[in-house]
């Protein structure tokens, strides 16, 4: 890979740690740039190189030419956007070429492509990826739309055209309803994405969310790495990932792959990318959207199939060709998952902050940890909640489950509430443990979910009682003498 | 695996964790009993029960009538006895068995028989297993010694009969040096291990030390794991393992798997245990040793074949049948496991104590981290420097060299000093990158290898360091207006 060897990361958090990982395992050197917010951003520590930006919270990772004047003036030979912030903007991705930059990722006529959901139906209809049936041009008429949603049949789903992450998304089952959902869905679109065209779609009932890896060279070879079953969601939101999907029966999964693989040779696409599905009762699939950069979730493919996606994803930019074939990809065990939020699964999921206290961190086998967290840091309130990833991985999906459970078992933050006893809640559920699930198990079950009985004991009274029981049981069954008085950890 | 559902562990550290992992995971209940110094060990806090023993440092886990008797009253079905301390004791595991506790590994007639390195090497050439030409019957005299000597012809190897772990342990090139070798290995076992009895045998030049994981159920099911090249040693003790061994040829490894399987098949071995070889430059094989208990250095083979090691000894000591057919078990990838031990490595590797200040873990892919170190813990002063183990994995050597060199550097303790920067300076040695060494590459190498520089800053002169390194570059190259005062992590 001689065209990159070093890289500006335009980002923060466990994602810019992960591609700084993948640089230092790849010799190449790193430079961030950071936020005043994020000046104790272990990230920043790690990369070999680091420059403030003046600009408060999120600004600071959106000032394009900053970025760009920076990775010139540091020499650096290409800028890896991470997900979220630049890494679907088109015209970053042609100032980054213009200014003799690789972009790391697509080409941006691809992400332009697939930014405009309207357009990339329509592409990939084109070269035959089953959609949802619905328009292809935006709108912003409220009578159209009513027009539209009859014709269609409800319940039908009313999503931004220019947004994602289910904000500006709205589902009307009856005709009634549709006038206000409507209004607020538009009016959601322009608080976030600026415009308040909305396109109008079927409703796929009681889907699973299946999405496809996919990684293309620039030699016109692209391989599918599986897929990611990301059913389990809150309000549109990602919340649990897993590969293989539990309950997929294999020839959907290969269909799936097929499909997503035959697609991308034909539009020419390079780089990584995930090609989303809604997949129904009678495994009928849908084309949802394509993501044209690194997933949240990728670690999950990278344990089950051993390939280092953001590696492979630097030397594809860098012009290499792919290492592998189709048929070199093995595929060993079933991974899970899990974001860890800082939000308060008692209170509404509102937000939390605070400072790391304590924390023990889960290890051992078949355990990953991905997130740039350390006893003593200070989470700053500006940015997103997600802190980062616990990933875990067994030979099949009850040995999964089981880690999991352990796993999230030994995660012990002090200091602000996580949603982890959200997640402990999942992994003993029955329907969980059968695979059971699709993207409305959440907000059927999440009453039925007891988070308050796992954090009423703060973590000192725990001890506390764990000490007492102790001293309990050695006087009672006379085990020991107590000569000593311990403390318990 | 109805026969086990609650486990007493005798053991303590990383292992003791590791352990009740494996139970967890399994829904066993795990009992812990700890001495006064390991109040504070996490394990103990993980554990479902734990009970203080009356007794310092290592007394107290060899306490097995006591142990014996907390197992009964806890109503345990079974002990894990870990490694060290019981867990190569035939007694404990006769008591176990004649008090209705299941012990959790081998049957005491096979403990009894590797014990005895002469016992064992006469054992295993019968079944046809090629050793080491040397003496069956442990000798005291030296007169007697001397002749043995002249006969193999130097260089001879003087070990200790009833002991391991390097001690008591001499070569000896030339007659002239053995009256002086002898008597100091017959010192060093007497006290270690209470009788000065040695053995001599013919002394492998330059031997790569390779073992093959065994796995053996109570139904003659015997399955081999692949082999771990622990020729990294200093002083006899392993420092670093790996598997596959990167410069083993197949053929060789078949051979070896062969054999051992073979071997424990013709002997009626069952549970997990290691049978070591030497592999000398023409690719002889020599049988040198077997460990009837888990490893310390386990972890690389579970990463490799995806095999829960611990969880097939519980089912295997339980009555379960094999899970896996030879066929089955799949090989992926290298790992490497590093030892982290709490010693000097600028001061001759001196024990070094303390309590953990700042505390940074290496994570992301392809990394796994056994060890009960957390921040505040302090640790006792009268156990093993061995403070737990880093695991990395990659699919090829090179990729896992280089995630190796990322996840050391990831690796931040503070509070006193570890072995990591010895281990630092083996993964960037050329020779140690193309996968040759032996068992001698350590005491060779360890002389050019520079620790100073890596440790002579402290962590807090460092960031000192570096933030003035960036306010620097920031000035210099007028990157940024620096209106703030940015503080370093």
């Amino acid at each position: 890979m001689e065209k990159i060897s070093k890289i500006l990361i335009a980002n923060r958090g466990e994602i810019a740690l992960r591609i700084i990982r993948a640089c230092k395992e790849l010799e190449i050197k790193s430079v961030v740039i950071f936020s005043e917010e994020d000046v104790n951003g272990v990230w920043v520590a790690k990369a070999d190189e680091c420059y403030p930006i003046v600009g408060n919270s999120v600004d600071a990772y959106l000032k394009y030419n900053k970025i760009i004047d920076i990775a010139k003036k540091t020499k650096c030979d290409a800028i890896h956007p991470g997900y979220g912030f630049l890494s679907e903007s088109a015209e970053f991705a042609q100032e980054c070429e213009d200014n003799s930059l690789i972009f790391i990722g697509p080409k941006p006529q691809h992400i332009e492509l697939f930014g405009d959901k309207m357009a990339s139906k329509e592409a990939m209809k084109k070269v035959g990826v089953p959609v949802v049936e619905g328009i292809n041009t935006p709108i912003t008429d409220m009578d159209e739309g009513k027009k539209i949603a009859q014709k269609i049949g409800y319940p039908i789903i009313i999503k931004a055209a220019f947004g994602g992450g289910g904000r500006g998304m709205r589902i009307v089952h009856f005709a009634d309803d549709f006038a206000n959902m409507f209004e607020s869905a538009t009016n959601e679109s322009i608080k976030y994405f600026g415009k308040g065209d909305v396109f109008i779609e079927k409703y796929v009932q009681n889907p699973r969310h299946i999405e496809i890896q996919v990684v293309a060279d620039k030699y016109g070879n692209v391989l599918h790495l599986g897929e990611r079953d990301c059913s389990i969601q809150r309000r549109h939101q990602k919340v649990i990932e897993i590969t293989p999907s539990p309950l997929l029966n294999d020839e959907v999964r290969q269909r799936l792959c097929k499909i997503s693989v035959d697609a991308m040779k034909k539009l020419g696409y390079e780089s990584v990318g995930t090609v989303e599905f809604l997949v129904d009762e009678r495994d009928e699939v849908y084309f949802i959207e394509m993501n044209t950069r690194v997933q949240v979730e990728h670690p999950v493919t990278e344990i089950v199939t051993g390939v280092d996606i953001i590696q492979r994803m630097i030397e594809i930019a860098a012009g290499d060709k792919l290492k592998y074939t189709q048929e070199q990809i093995q595929f060993r065990g079933y991974a899970i998952e899990f974001r860890i939020n800082s939000e308060d699964p008692q209170n509404n999921f509102f937000p939390t902050t605070g400072t790391v206290k304590k924390y023990l961190t889960p290890g051992g086998p078949g355990v990953r940890l991905d997130t740039s967290l350390y006893s003593g840091y200070t989470l700053p309130t500006c940015y997103d909640s997600m802190l980062g990833k616990l990933i875990v991985w067994a030979l099949d999906w009850k040995g999964a489950v089981a880690k999991a459970r352990r796993a999230l078992d030994e995660f012990h933050i002090e200091g602000f509430k996580t949603n982890i006893p959200l997640h402990r809640e999942i992994v003993i559920d029955e329907s969980f443990k059968n695979g059971e699930f699709d993207t409305g198990y959440l907000d059927t079950n999440m009453d039925r979910f007891n988070m308050d009985a796992q954090s009423s004991i703060s973590s000192e009274e725990e001890k506390t009682l764990k000490l007492a029981e102790m001293v309990k049981q050695i006087k009672e069954n006379n085990l020991v003498s107590l000569q000593n008085n311990f403390t318990l950890y």
